[in-house]
């Protein structure tokens, strides 16, 4: 089998068989040896003969594929993956396809230095990479800091009091922008049929699109135009009408405008004020919050994220205080422990899109942690002295190049300039003569390498960020000289030395910043790399990753990220791609993303895929977008009822409602935990015309193969409805079933969960949609680049391909995987979870299994009775785990007060044995509170988790030791992870919300 | 000054002033800022105006340099360095200059596979990279742990009981090898005039250059002849003379013999035999130990470490229970800890040269632990059947191409072989016909970018390694069907078809391997990802490095070890190049010796500088040698006195030694440290025509910069011998003063020290030595590759430019800096240890300080006195300040019972003022003791460390608080580093000498 040690592989030709590559993946991904294997298979219960045999216990039989999975790789006719030295230099080679130019393309993305110590530390870290959204805050304390520092870098910036975590990118900011604008007015309002929301004709063309595809669900209309026009004419015109304004600030041309006047009117209206927004800028410029926005938002990545072909970087999202309770997106916040220290966790969690379901005024889930923490790094290295030198350079790099154009005779041009006329940041649009566009742009890029903006036949854009050098100046001029009028040498000193101010700005009093920002000692104090080294280390140290123990989160499939599979996302033939660069110079991109779409759509049994997504809230939306599309086109009626079974996540009637559908919801069966079919069949005729889809997951979110699957489709597909699969579960089925065969028309992906992208404390993701073909014309396209189908539907994402940089990861673990490897890993991970589930049975209640008693990848843990036994709680369990070292598995959801199990393929037997173990000890401790021998309250349960101040300072009194705290296991005392805080104090933190890094306290003196 | 914000250089063009590069370097390599700077000058005792008058009271007038450093780098005239995209930008350039081919070379070096999982979580991981050689084990456990798995591998492979923890290269094992053969004659054997080292003519050609330039200062004669012939017929014939016995197993040839009787011959005639081997045949070979063996050595590169030009890897030592007590390098033993728990720690330090001085069998002291944990990592990865596997499959290869080979009409041969007469292992030499060995390569070299080893005019050798595939065996023999004269297509797979066996290995019983080895579960259960990447971050969080805190260690100059120097390493321009490949395919490496050669001889101010050295010791032999050579070539008496002031290094006499030379001591003033010069000028009368040469280290090993230094070295000078500076302590002279000036002929820089070599837990280091130009003709020349001057000794190193794989990290601190950089640097780490030094003075006598009551880049703690106050060594003090966080100072050298510091320039003032502020808590401990407030023992002094076991298991009836234990100081209930041990029984460990992972116990089974 793919996890033997033997390498030998039965389809190998027996000729080569004695010179087989040896550095196969497939057995490293994969924990349990072929010897675990046969231990596990007999600890079942009922034990099993062979792998095979409980594959078709857990799996009904009429989905089971009947063909082997086969994936165009290198070696043995597809079955058997690249090996780990194959696999990067075959990637090496298509990497190499990618031509590496020198972009000053702007439009929302610019280029940046990565401080090699972060990209080492935090974007290479395993440490950082591996670890899940902070939802278990004590063990979570290190990127919750981190991400508060994020929040005050955006908070201080935009002059606005409170700022989330992150958000996927700009243009969908953008969209939560306009959705907060809608949420604000008062109901009638919101109902209004004429509602537009009002944006800037300045703001960057993919965020237009965007905007675009969101109102739609909505039934928002959106329009553009010249916001200043006329005094702000068109805006006291709409009126009630207005749902809110959006400007770009730098715009789009690079104009900096004073909207302090424009505030004034969209408030008047009773409408919200949102700013696109850069950072950088900010440290310069009058930010948002002091010209009466009420949103800024924008993206993050030229603060130390490298471009990536389009990403994922992190966009940022401020409000003020009014909508503090309303901001879309993870937000930290500053709570108090057990112990009433100063400690950090994700606030208003009961606002999320998981238990709002459709009343969810957002769908954003997975984000962008790992890429945010690396800008509020790259700006706690600099620093707000640091931060401003490079604005001023790169206003001074703009101005040179004006300077120099029309010193060679070029008009140059935009809005709100300077009092002595000059561009107020890094963007310069010059005019090179009517139909002259493509004939420079052919000249800077074959002589220069140099890639600019195209704006229209004349206009070009040329966009200054950190990287460009003086010589790198030089260049751009000379590119235009060759078309110049004069003949004038360029001499870059001659140009600096003529700038009026030498190198001081001039900026009008009205636009230039005065307030501070980065006050804060975190932004202060780490300016040289040893410093900065340790305080990365330092948050590290407090974090529980995948570096330390298996991470059992249900419905998360925390596997592997290895690192063959992330090496090649740093290199710069991907990183160093502007995601709006010549798609000519993309042909390695375009190669893997090819073959990715392809083997997504082998793995998943579906005609055609777009990557466009960058997150599976993301792909839920695009999916329902795609099948209304669709549906829009079929002969009858609106079809815009979603039904959805009460077991979905979150996201899913949230993605719906956003999509603009009507969701009704299908029961599950409470004994099985199944769809109740008659229900299904009942509501199905009910609406039978209005149907749209019906949203599924499979394997259920109770973690069971429901045999009825089929036949639920059938159901639907007979009234005229599209199956959507939620494909959050895709890691139980692959190379066993597929999501096309078993009847679905559309699904998505979660690549950070079955295909290896790292989560990265809550981010990056991608997910990715694959569609049957009569839904392929739908894809999404984009604005800028070619993409999506013939008859797409707006983008929605940024990027044409969404985060391109990442889906290396897992194009490389599908290859080195193989057809086999992917099956083997399935088979694996379902039979990790019966190991773990039969182990268990003894000791607790399981909620469902199928009826030969199995689950799938994943099961749950009921814990509800202890409640009433012992006063026991699931929380309490959870937070136990931590004193043994464990991630706590998902808590209350799908079920409340449950907790669901999920170990993945890539844990071996020794972990699932200790996880087991933790288990089965944690009951003892329950029993030892139901029989008396430990009190109700004050027990070693509920004081859990204990830190290590919790056991070290001042008297002891609990009826419990020290020791019993710390070690409950003997494994512990070699093996410790420590929580480092003692448990949080949730009612506390969301009264008092406060999420930014705040007053210096004795904690931050260190 | 180069750490300010503004990154404004007073030289720069006003007109660039508008545009400057902004990543500049210096002010994040040095810690303090231009404020912290002017406080601390003002916090000196006495305080100081200016960073400049400060500097004037440090050093002698009379050495200070008149002129400024500049460094041939990027910009402003070498006074800046390049920033950190110039410097990656520069040296990608320079890389790309080398050529990577394919390199069958062997001849001790063979390719492999690095596993990407151990590459980023070790070699990139500066958990790993920054810590030091595990001297305060309580804090080293992690390391410790992966040593000792190196040395379970290298003694199960061998079957020798004891291995060290690595040596420098398999060539100069060889020659500790051959000491160590020495040593254990009965003493009056040892003065034998004939003693005769008999060396096989199989062992590598770089080996036993490398025997001959370390026989020469024992006296010894290297033989080099067949040791086989004739039933060792010669082995007998030299009786009493012989020292040992080298042969190399399987040979420079791919030969392997039966030596099972040979080892009889050698031991009847009280002689020690020594096995050169390769630790990759030893999974499928008999093992020395089984055949009679006394010491097995070899290189562990092939163990997944990058061939890197030469080096750093690590070399094995291993012998048989006899000599256990004799083993050159560093020894990790099995002891206990004051709870009785098991914990590893440096055995018999006793035996180590520091200590033994002149009288020390070695010189080593930096090894080559970085890469023993690579390797040993690599083996824990594989498992014995995965490295076995490997081994096959290298045979495979080498009998695959032996067999096409003779299709093809060649003829092949070495001794030693197999049953049926194919080779035994991974080499296989062919004769191409006479004189046409050059055209051969050059096609290959041509047509496959394939490099072979040339034995001579008709023969050629191809090793077959980890990396070869099936398509490079194909491109190998492709190469010989151009001059075969056989016309027969190659069918590897038709060949291996051919083959006897079918991939079955028939290898003679005699010479088969049927032992068991690496059956520790280390070595067994961490064969996943998932397994490796844990097992590696929990060993790594046990270890205090440079990610946690300040190591402030006297003469080791622990500074920041940068990323952007670190980076290029893993370049494979820079790591996939075989040492002994043509020249011209390193002509990148070579641009970048060369001006490292140039940037060094500047720094020191020398004529010239040898690369070659790979530790500080090893420069310190080379420097030696290279005087005695020159004066053999002066008229007069033999001069071989070697002046050592008792103050230095014990590496220095034990070099000495080495060398041939006899060491006269000279005394130091006890009140001043200084060189006691009446001494010094009676010794050079007393020795005038015999002097050869005086070692002093400046500043001192007391980190003063003695005023008399000038003065010493005329008197010297005067009477015909040379300076010899040990430039330990160069990082306090940079750019203001230099030992070419100061009057010294040879010197060795540590650039593991000053330059910026990560120490890597104990190695890897480089010694380069910088000499006159009337030395410059001896510097240590090559047997392979030209190198050295034209009156060159023989080798210090296997490769030509010793470690050239981290030469890169040297070059670009130095490039970074620009003289302006590395001038402000050295006043920095001036003025930090001086900082440190006023602060502490009202708390602690200071022993040694100049006139001004200056130190120079450290300063010795006197904490004698507290033994009769209260009890109190410095090992309480050092053991306690591991509770505050810190790793101790350099502890009891060069003065007993003190603690010498060195901060470096890379600290900031506030993790100076943490570390100050805990010395300061130490003394109010020990008061407290003095006062009769705490009890002499059993105290928190004599108790520290205290681990986490130590503080929660178990009733407490300490004098002290738990909370006083972990939490002396308020800061570090937020930023805690723990000891994982208590205090290590240092005599249990070395009286129950226990050297390998040994049986499983319960702290095994985690
Ligand atoms: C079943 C299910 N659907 C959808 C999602 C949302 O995915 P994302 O977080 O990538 O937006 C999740 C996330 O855990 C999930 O478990
Ligand atoms: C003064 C001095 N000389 C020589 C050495 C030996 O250097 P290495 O460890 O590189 O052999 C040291 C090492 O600490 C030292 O401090
Ligand atoms: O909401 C989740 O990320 O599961």
């Amino acid at each position: 089998s793919a996890s033997d040690e033997s390498n030998s592989s039965p389809t190998a030709e027996v000729s080569r068989g004695a010179y087989l590559p040896l550095d196969t993946f497939a057995r490293r991904h994969i924990g349990p040896t072929s010897d675990a294997t046969e231990q596990m298979l007999k600890a079942l219960d009922p034990p099993v003969k062979s792998l095979d045999e409980f594959v078709q216990q857990v799996l009904p039989s009429d989905i089971l594929s009947s063909k082997d999975l086969e994936i165009d790789a290198a070696r043995s006719g597809g079955e058997e993956g690249y090996t780990e030295s194959q696999l990067l230099a075959r990637l090496k080679s298509i990497a190499s396809k990618n031509t590496i130019a020198r972009s000053y393309i702007g439009c929302g993305y610019a280029g940046t230095r990565v401080p090699e110590v972060i990209k080492r530390n935090v974007l290479e870290g395993p440490g950082w990479y591996t670890s899940y959204t902070p939802y278990q805050p004590e063990i979570s304390q290190g990127r919750l800091e981190s991400l508060l520092n994020f929040q005050t870098l955006v908070s201080d910036l935009t002059a606005l009091p409170i700022s989330n975590a992150s958000l996927l990118d700009e243009p969908t900011a953008a969209a939560e922008a306009m959705t907060l604008s809608l949420n604000a007015l008062p109901t009638p309002r919101q109902k209004n049929k004429n509602k537009t929301y009002f944006v800037s004709h300045l703001v960057h063309p993919q965020t237009r699109a965007v905007l675009q595809s969101r109102a739609d669900g909505f039934g928002i209309r959106i329009e553009v135009g010249d916001v200043l026009a006329d005094g702000g004419k068109r805006i006291k015109e709409l009126g009630s009408d207005l749902v809110g304004v959006l400007v770009q600030y730098p715009d789009t041309e690079g104009g900096v405008e004073d909207f302090k006047g424009l505030a004034d009117i969209i408030h008047e209206q009773g409408a919200t004020f949102s700013v696109a927004t850069d950072l950088l800028a900010l440290t310069v410029l009058t930010p948002p919050g002091e010209f009466g926005a009420d949103i800024a938002f924008g993206n993050a990545q030229r603060f130390g994220v490298p471009f990536g072909y389009g990403g994922p970087h992190a966009a940022f999202f401020a409000v003020s205080d009014k909508h503090k309770r309303k901001i879309p997106g993870r937000l930290i916040g500053v709570s108090k422990d057990r112990l009433g220290d100063r400690a950090m966790r994700l606030a208003l969690q009961t606002r999320e899109q998981h238990i709002r379901r459709e009343k969810a005024t957002s769908n954003v889930c997975t984000a962008q942690a790992l890429l945010a923490n690396m800008s509020a790094f790259y700006a706690i290295y600099h620093g707000p002295q640091g931060l401003k030198n490079i604005a001023e350079r790169a206003i001074n790099g703009a101005r040179i190049i004006e300077e120099g154009l029309r010193t060679l005779g070029f008009e140059t041009g935009s809005r709100g300039k300077g009092e002595d006329g000059r561009v107020l940041f890094d963007t310069v649009v010059v005019n090179v003569g009517q139909g002259k566009s493509d004939e420079v742009l052919a000249h800077a890029l074959d002589t220069y390498k140099i890639n600019l903006r195209k704006f229209d036949d004349s206009r070009l854009g040329i966009t200054i960020d950190e990287t460009v050098d003086i010589e790198d100046l030089h260049d751009i001029l000379s590119i235009f000289k060759k078309f110049a009028k004069s003949a004038k040498e360029i001499k870059i000193d001659q140009i600096i030395a003529s700038l009026p101010g030498n190198g001081t700005l001039p900026i009008p009093a009205a636009l230039k910043r005065t307030s501070e920002y980065l006050t804060h000692p975190v932004f202060n104090s780490h300016h040289s790399e040893t410093e900065l080294l340790r305080y990365i280390h330092h948050l590290q140290s407090k974090d529980l990753s995948l570096t330390h123990s298996m991470i059992p989160l249900g419905s998360c499939t925390m596997k592997l990220n290895a690192t063959t599979e992330m090496a090649p996302i740093t290199w710069p033939e991907f990183s160093s791609i502007h995601p709006f660069a010549p798609p000519d110079q993309a042909t390695g991109y375009k190669m893997m993303f090819d073959e990715l779409e392809a083997d997504l759509a082998k793995i998943t049994g579906f005609d055609a895929v777009s990557l466009q997504p960058n997150s599976g809230a993301q792909g839920e939306f695009t999916g329902l977008r795609v099948i209304r599309k669709y549906q829009e086109q079929q002969p009858g009626k609106k079809r815009d009822i979603c039904l959805i079974p009460v077991s979905a996540h979150g996201t899913n009637p949230a993605s719906a409602a956003m999509a603009g559908m009507r969701v009704v919801t299908i029961k599950c069966d409470t004994k099985t935990g199944n769809l109740d079919i008659a229900d299904l069949k009942s509501k199905c005729e009910k609406y039978s015309e209005e149907l749209g889809a019906i949203m599924i997951t499979y394997p259920s979110t109770f973690g069971v193969f429901e045999p009825e699957v089929k036949a639920a489709i059938d159901i639907v597909h007979q009234h005229g409805g599209q199956v959507y699969m939620d494909g959050a579960n895709m890691n139980a089925q692959i190379g066993l079933c597929s999501p096309g065969e078993i009847g679905a028309d559309v699904c998505h992906l979660n690549l950070h969960k079955t295909f290896c992208i790292p989560h990265g404390g809550g981010g990056p993701g991608v997910g990715p949609i694959g569609v049957k073909s009569h839904l392929a014309p739908f894809l999404p396209g984009h604005p800028l680049v070619a993409t999506g189908g013939e008859k797409a539907i707006a983008p929605v994402s940024g990027a044409p391909w969404g985060s391109a940089s990442i889906l290396p990861i897992s194009w490389s673990y599908i290859k080195m995987m193989g057809g086999r490897g992917l099956t083997h890993a399935t088979k694996i991970t379902l039979l990790n979870a019966n190991y773990i589930m039969s182990r268990l049975r003894p000791h607790y209640p399981i909620l469902y299994t199928n009826v030969n008693s199995r689950c799938a990848h994943e099961f749950i843990l009921d814990v509800r009775g202890f409640k009433e036994t012992s006063g026991i709680e699931a929380i309490d369990i959870a937070k136990r785990l931590q004193d043994y070292g464990f991630h706590a598995p998902t808590m209350s959801w799908p079920v409340a007060n449950t907790l669901m199990i999920e170990p993945t393929e890539s844990e071996s037997k020794e972990e699932l044995d200790r996880f087991i173990n933790a288990l089965i000890s944690i009951r003892e401790e329950i029993r030892a509170v139901e029989e008396g021998k430990a009190p109700r309250e004050n027990n070693i349960l509920k004081m859990a988790p204990h830190s290590q101040k919790d056991l070290l300072i001042g008297e002891w009194d609990r009826p419990y030791t020290r020791e019993q705290a710390a070690y409950p296991l003997p494994w512990l005392k070699e093996k410790k992870f420590w929580p480092s805080v003692t448990r949080l104090d949730d009612t506390y933190g969301d009264m008092n919300l406060f999420c930014t890094c705040g007053p210096v306290d004795a904690v931050d003196e260190v």
